[in-house]
């Protein structure tokens, strides 16, 4: 075991793509499940097909990126139970993964 | 196994960073190995040396992130293949980490 | 073992969010410990208890998001004991996980 990880908490990491026009309804799921804080970064661009970000195949679009943490499952649990059907209603992404955090 | 496991998908998820010249190269990549989609975040900025972002030792470069998943193995083997000649070639950051996806 | 892993390198994916204002702290420590290159992307906005961005429980804040990596545990190390203070202090997120490098 590293010293590092004696600074460091076990977290979930969630990052969502999301179409601007609805950046406002995933925000509002995130203060519903009450994480500590996110970042956005606004003006991104791509394309995807209906699954990964958009209502149309191939379209592109303009969308906001937003990352945040989890640090327990159940919050974990929520999040994604009540961004899914979002998710399907406007389409978007939301990927988790393992990662630490240095807590202060 | 938490609840919030069956409405997931185990996925890779890449990022590339490259500089703003060699975008379109990066993106024809993604296409040909039928990504279902991406996000660009423009005008990122950084320094590098030549193993990470620049062609110059201590370089200050101007760059894209590109954020990308692959769904499966034979996707992601394809993909580093064909991206790692072009950023020996030209500089260049990816990163490839384990993710779950929100499927809808 | 899949093929892309020979051409991958086991490295820390490290991700760190600061105020504007101290931005310039955050990147001399990346100089001090060495790191090859760092990506940053400006004006990210947020939501955040002091915890995770600000100073203030629910204030809203500006800033910057920054990319890096590390390729052994010393150096991650020693930035996460040098970040901490600077985290301690002024707030902000710093995130850890394992990633994969495309090495060229």
């Amino acid at each position: 075991m590293d010293y590092y990880n004696t600074l460091l908490q076990d977290v979930k990491r969630v990052e969502i793509i999301i179409s601007s026009f609805h950046i406002q309804e995933a925000i509002k799921i995130l203060d519903q499940v009450q994480v500590s804080g996110y970042t956005i970064i606004e003006d991104t661009s791509g394309k995807g097909d209906r699954g990964l970000s958009c209502s149309d195949v191939d379209c592109v679009f303009s969308g906001q990126y937003i990352l945040t943490v989890c640090t327990n499952d159940r919050q974990l649990n929520t999040l994604v139970e009540n961004l899914k059907p979002l998710l399907k209603k406007v389409g978007g992404v939301c990927l988790v993964a393992d990662a630490k955090w240095v807590s202060h």
